[in-house]
């Protein structure tokens, strides 16, 4: 029997749900391999706080980088979610001892991973993540051990429960986001401050990560880009499904002529792709690569057991498999991309233009785009029930088109004096 | 550098595309690994046949036994696809002789395999079998590395396209069995002999693996009940699909009470449970877990691309992970559980029964049913364009139901005079 010695800092849902599964398990584990599971020491904020597994038989330490000081420690689970802070200096410092950690901090990674792994690599140890991207969906090791030596072309998926359960409320109940937000937030689906998620950067952390993962891209935030779902009208919800789509937060990366692009957007996909019936707080990804025209997973992307099942997954690998390289690549191997500019995407677009209810308004629009080179898949047919006497709604959706064309071609539509609205621009699947 | 060598029994499709994809990205894997893999020998039924890859630079053996003669073999990759024969020699020798094996084959393992894995075992090499089940799906891998630590619950999944596809395209062109069949025949989608697609034989196969995997169960492929669709017809996918649901062969194994359940059969599935939104011949899976509700996989079930990933992801982890088990558990460790009898199983059922159009027949019938405890969920409403004159089809889903209770029932209105044909008995998905 091989004991391998645990210390966890930060006992929130998820760190309950670690020490809960390894009590529970305990016997299953040590039946199905030679391995035994030791949690020595914990910390967190309040000792005394009501958790749903008992920890009076644990070393308590008020500092979490007291843990680091218990001895024959082999692996620091670091779930205190800071961005850079106390997070940063536990699994540095654990790192620097030769303390395997192992972590869900998505944010920490992305925005100081650099640093960490190095440290990792330096010392021969792991720093494993695999409940920092899509939860329980165990994609971090599927691209490190199954499809690792096949060449991905594209992954793209759902990578935010907080949103994808927004846009999936407000279409179930035709609501707008803002009330659809208090919901959620009444839930503990949105945080009270909810920007991080709404906003598409805790997409942007996972997409880094995977990034790295799938391309051998150094750990760089600064190569995402990312909009959010504030600006999704319930408008633009109904509009998708008359054209046999739904509105998604989409993150997707891949190499375009040799340059990363990272985007996290809203788009339309067509319901025949599965990624468009990926409903509530579930989450989603898609890889294509070169043998595999997709590959699709989807599950709980957060709650307590998932990510404790994630983190479990991780102790397992670093028990088991020391030839494992965290990030699938040494460091040194990393490249250094130049960032794709997204002025220069093709891809279909939908435009939802506000306009006066006069004649020829329709002709000029289409024949400014026409102007830029852009050519109309569909035009949506105007809805009988007008916003107001005074006021249509035009939907129009590209073919394919350069986003830079497009721009040129709606500023100047923007200053034509029917338009009465800013334009509404919702990028489409590529594939739609 | 480490240098792995590997011999090839078998050059259809997908041994052609294993060769194709380790010359083409022999490069990539060095960059990424300190792997080199060498194709030493290779073996097929005719030499001269034209191929995808070219193979002189390989030796040639008539004999594929003799594969394994061949100085530092490694890993021998069995594609012959018998299920006992020269498929069962080869790879038997092989492990003998302490060389490595990856196989796509699952009628060899699920029939023949219990006396390899031994063997395997013994002499400190792995059997491997990504491929074997869901294709580029990457399942295997997946339940030994990152859910393994976890209880599985169950596991069902749609694991033979043949299958799917044929249901797809009734579905699509409103066809019947037949006539779809010979048009999968035509496209190659489906084998002049289908008996192994069409009866569940493949699926069981493929199911048997799973099950050992998920539950530790000896390999027995005793343990599958297994029915085909050979006998759904056009109406009762129309049917399904009024009742929200659509039909797919799915396959399914969970213990209850201690026994081992392995079934394939036929079954109405909701709509929104994304096992009814797998076409063609897309294969797609779904594990719950302890820790997970659902854990989703879709993706290419065959074709040589996707079974050479997974075939690859086989030699990648012989060469780097020596601490792996081929069946995720000691062969003295696996259980020889007792099969779950089918009649003691509780579910939902759709029962289509053509009656004479008497009056008084429905309430007939519903007091059968009820006399055996059996409570109605739904009567589908009887449709205007009946199939002549004097017949009608009577659609009933009951609520859950015990087998053994239905089958009474049913054979007492079997013996009604106003039966006019076999009653239509199809699984519900107990989530429905």
């Amino acid at each position: 029997m091989k004991n391998i010695n645990i210390c966890i800092a930060g006992l929130g849902t998820v760190g309950s749900n670690v020490i809960l599964s390894l009590n529970e398990n305990n016997d299953y584990i040590k039946s199905k391999t030679n391995l035994s599971f030791n949690i020595l020491g914990v910390s967190a904020k309040n000792k005394f706080k009501k958790r749903i597994c008992d920890i009076k038989n644990f070393t308590w330490c008020e500092n979490p980088l007291d843990l680091l000081n218990i001895k024959d420690c082999n692996i620091l689970i670091e779930l205190i979610g800071e961005e850079k802070g106390l997070s940063f200096d536990l699994v540095k410092q654990a790192l620097e001892k030769k303390i395997h950690v192992v972590t869900a901090n998505k944010a920490l990674l992305a925005m100081n991973g650099s640093e960490l792994f190095k440290i990792a690599e330096h010392n021969n140890v792991l720093l494993l993540y695999e409940a920092a991207v899509a939860g329980g969906i165990p994609i971090i090791k599927s691209i490190k051990n199954s499809i690792y030596l096949d060449k991905i072309n594209k992954i793209s998926g759902i990578l935010n429960g907080t949103t994808n359960f927004i846009l999936t409320e407000m279409e179930k109940f035709n609501l707008d986001f803002q009330e659809v937000l208090k919901r959620a937030q009444s839930k503990g689906y949105a945080e009270a401050d909810p920007t991080n998620d709404i906003e598409g950067i805790d997409s942007a952390h996972k997409l880094t990560l995977l990034s790295t993962l799938c391309f051998g891209s150094e750990i760089n935030f600064k190569n995402n880009k990312f909009s959010g779902i504030g600006n999704i009208h319930i408008e633009d919800i109904h509009n998708a499904k008359k054209l046999g789509c739904r509105i998604k937060l989409i993150s997707e990366s891949q190499i375009i002529e040799g340059k990363i692009i990272n985007v996290t957007e809203p788009r339309l996909i067509k319901i025949e792709n599965p990624l468009a019936n990926v409903d509530g707080v579930i989450n989603a990804i898609n890889v294509e690569t070169k043998h595999l025209q997709s590959l699709f997973y989807a599950g709980e992307g957060a709650g307590g057991k998932a990510t404790a099942s994630a983190i479990i997954s991780d102790l397992f690998e670093i028990s088991n498999n020391s030839k494992s390289l965290s990030l699938g690549y040494k460091i040194s191997e990393l490249i250094s991309f130049q960032s794709f500019d997204l002025m220069e995407k093709i891809s279909p677009y939908y435009l939802r233009i506000v306009s006066k209810d006069l004649t020829g308004v329709l002709s000029k629009i289409t024949s400014f785009l026409n102007e830029s080179g852009i050519s109309i898949e569909t035009i949506l047919q105007i809805p009988e029930n007008q916003n107001n006497n005074n006021s249509i709604p035009i939907i129009i959706v590209t073919h394919d088109t350069k986003k830079s064309s497009l721009m040129i071609a709606l500023e100047k539509i923007e200053k034509q004096e029917f338009i009465l609205e800013k334009i509404v621009l919702i990028n489409m699947d590529k594939n739609y």
